[in-house]
């Protein structure tokens, strides 16, 4: 049992990361912003975190109390920094409304378990006295998921994990794990590699995201076509309900009636609280190779993919930009507008890790079946450069927004034989709903199955007046529009609040109502994180 | 659109398989069961079809005409060899009961509906009139999956899915193809070949078992190492339920909430009867190349599995004997106590099937880790002979009970640090529950995962006055030991009703709450298998 030896960074209120961290758009992204969308750079820097309108903490006396009985006293904050750092996600509406001033959605009070047993406790504290609980990792959701429904409720509290932060337990011959759900990543990576373990879970959230949050959200990440993604990672865990643990993960896979852990990964907090997950773990890797491979168009980029999701080898990483994506060189985020690697085209990272000798026998046989699908090798150089500049998207959304350029993402995932049309309808639908502020559309795939693969876009364009309603309205065409052509509506971000509208084309009507018996079993009181996930 | 050109054939009511096919025992095998057990063969045969004591059709006049309605004249069978051959599955009580002429669960008729539509229509039928509904595919449950609760009910019918047989749709560019419930293995593949392409999937029921049931159950075949396990293949289903259906698998893989898929798939009839499912599909391999590994233990032979399972590259079949196993050949079904292919210790067998470089890079690859692991390669006799003998098991079975002897299998899963003390109190549970008729006891790996495998126990001895009571015995003293060692009370073969006492142990008793919601919800009426997988 270990825990960090340093404390989790905290993100700046109103964006991604530390200030240290942050840096300015260089003069090639200035460039690209006035002479391709017509942004003509403006202070739209946010305001004072003093300047930030708060509501004022509408915790009923008698819960403040028996939650500080609960958790101990310093572990309720009612600080305006603790709440407005507990507001709502990093989307960019987030963002944009935080920025603004706006934090309607804080929560009363961040309240700050130290063990499953606390956690227990204050979901029962919670039932008893009506409070909404709003289940906190890292947060780091893009998709509203931290915003419960206040109607109904004396109150609504942000529960945050950070102080669940061991590596409880390591089965070296079984190459599994057992960690704390508000273990950050860098932290989770930490303590494995003392066991010379990793975990191999790097989403763009990374720094900040939190095993917890992973798991609750089916997380996906940019290695996940070699590490699996976390919900295949996962083969035990518990969750705290107001009634009790529910404890899952006898063995890797049984036959015992449906695989229940499956029900709880993807839950988003309306079910329990994650106390522990136990996770499949692999050795360090001896080695690391990135490369980057160039091919004429996406289509054939696609044609590559798919045959190496197909037949195999798959790359721990396999990720290919479109013609625009690939053109602004965002694969490499530090240094957008830069020289770019390929002229034209498109830009396939390959990234092997692992033995030495399974490095070198899969890079090989993966590097034939990219040059058989029309590929040219690139080199090394773009792959390390992708790999440099891998975490760097939000900070760049950061400096975005604060000259008035709109800069957003959205997902989705397809079969291989829908994928083209899926790609389409997203384009069509984003241009065609940010008419008046002509958008740059970029994509990449960043996921492939054998049977499929996602696609993710990045939107940037110039700040309407109202760039949330602006924003707001480009998401819901292209929802519309994904989901018509036979996209899911989302394949790594979450349901959240966001994508409710959506939930029941995805999953049925019968789904949803499926989701409202569960949630009824494990929380009759309704107070874990009310109108997140289930519309 | 198509269906199988050959009508799938019958089993016998009594037994495994066709007459044509089953063998009676060598005399290698009789002198091991007389050497080894104790077992002076007697005449054991089941008594005549005729003879069996069938009780009355109990279903409601009412209840007939509606069903008859709902399928059509022909297709509501009462007749008693049609009841008799749907009563109960394939384990061996299940045998030992029938041959012996008792047919007390035998449902009060057969019914076959065309296609989806019929089969919600039959379920509204039911609710109606209070008629409990088995879904029936192969019939090959081992585990009491077709036993249906009588009590409450005004009767009980078998839902014979035979009918629903159509390879409904391929796309060949994502590699999914979507069958009907009621296709067996050897129909499925037959269509699937026509398009150049196969399932992969291969237990030892493959002759007889369903797509369907595979689903319902959660199968896991012999090649499952390297073609995965059946509910990995599951990308998309439709469920009818007495209010309808529910259609789920937007995209390979998803984050829009739990994966509900999963929810389905091991609900063996309980929540709705799968009317389609979307499996991806692979192209028909260039090349199968099997050989065998020899391996001084079976501790040993672990540790190579485990490495291959943990560092790759994973074989398509993977299967290792234990020592006594390995002395009788069991591995070699249709050959056992034949010139064993290993003197002493334990044999690997080792299978790759794919495109000719695949498995050539793959052969040499695994080749090196299990020569690193201690192991001596055998050739390719061993590899061939497994696979002649590798559907085999159940005909063996079927004339070792003609004979007087009892054979049964049982299967566990477990993480690989708990694996040894799972092994060890099995065989001890057994051994000493069958202490008056000291049996023979093999085991085999048949299943690898990163964090664990199964195990599968094979136990012959004597038949005792009553052998029903005797394996009940047996059985139970083995689950409760497995489950206190750590292991799974089910890796493949589902929990149906002779696991169901075990289930909280696997689940928790929230578990088995959360899984009465959901039934409540899709099944208010509670006429879906009533009594199986839920206690």
């Amino acid at each position: 049992m270990s825990r960090p030896t340093a404390p989790a960074p905290t993100s700046r209120w109103f964006g991604w990361g530390s200030d240290d961290a942050a840096t300015p758009l260089s003069p090639e992204v200035l460039g690209l912003l006035e002479a391709g969308l017509g942004i003509r750079p403006r202070d739209a820097r946010p305001v004072a975190l003093t300047d930030v309108r708060l509501p004022g903490c509408r915790l009923p006396q008698d819960a403040r109390e028996a939650l500080t009985a609960a958790v101990g006293a310093g572990h309720v904050l009612e600080d305006d920094r603790s709440r407005i750092l507990h507001t709502r996600g990093k989307s960019t509406p987030d963002l944009l409304r935080l920025r603004g001033g706006e934090a309607d959605d804080a929560p009363d009070a961040v309240v700050l378990p130290a063990d499953e047993d606390e956690v227990v406790a204050v979901l029962r504290v919670c039932v008893a006295h009506r409070v909404a609980v709003v289940p906190y990792g890292g947060g780091t959701s893009v998709v509203g998921g931290l915003v419960a429904r206040r109607d109904g409720f004396a109150g609504v509290i942000a529960l945050d994990l950070s102080r669940l932060n061991r590596l409880l337990a390591v089965d070296e011959v079984s190459l599994t794990a057992t960690l704390e759900p508000g273990l950050r990543t860098p932290q989770a990576e930490e303590l494995l590699a003392a066991h010379g373990l990793q975990l191999g879970h790097q989403p763009q959230s990374y720094e900040y995201a939190t095993i917890g949050g992973y798991a609750a959200t089916r997380s996906s990440g940019q290695a996940s076509a070699g590490y699996g993604r976390f919900d295949e990672l996962v083969v035990g865990l518990r969750l705290a309900t107001p009634e009790g643990v529910w404890e899952l993960g006898r063995a890797p896979a049984t036959a015992a009636g449906p695989d229940l852990r499956k029900l709880v990964l993807g839950s988003e907090g309306a079910f329990g609280i994650l106390t522990s997950v136990t996770l499949r773990v692999r050795r360090l890797p001896e080695v690391r190779s990135y490369e980057g491979w160039h091919f004429a168009s996406f289509d054939k980029g696609c044609a590559a993919l798919r045959r190496l999701a197909q037949e195999g080898p798959l790359p721990t990483v396999l990720r290919l930009s479109d013609e625009a994506e690939t053109a602004v060189g965002l694969a490499r985020a530090h240094d957008v507008g830069g020289p770019a690697a390929a002229a034209g085209g498109c830009l396939v990272v390959v990234g092997h890790e692992g033995s030495a000798v399974a490095v070198e026998r899969n890079r090989v046989a993966a590097a034939e079946v990219l040059t058989a699908s029309s590929g040219r090798p690139l080199g090394a150089e773009p792959g390390k450069d992708w790999v440099r500049g891998r975490y760097a998207g939000p900070y760049l959304r950061d400096a975005l927004l604060d000259v008035g350029a709109l800069a957003e993402t959205l997902e989705t995932a397809a079969f291989w034989s829908a994928l083209p049309q899926v790609y389409d309808a997203v384009r069509a639908a984003l241009t065609s709903s940010l008419e008046a502020t002509p958008p740059l559309v970029l994509c990449h795939v960043s996921h492939v199955y054998p049977t499929g693969a996602s696609l993710y876009f990045t939107v940037v364009c110039a700040q309407a007046d109202d760039p949330v309603a602006q924003w707001r309205e480009a998401k819901r065409g292209a929802s519309d529009a994904l989901i018509a052509a036979g996209g899911s509506i989302t394949h790594h971000h979450a349901i959240g609040t966001d994508h409710r509208a959506w939930l029941a084309d995805e999953v049925g009507e019968r789904g949803v109502e499926v989701l409202r018996a569960v949630k009824a079993r494990l929380d009759p009181g309704g107070v874990l994180n009310p109108g997140v996930l289930i519309p």
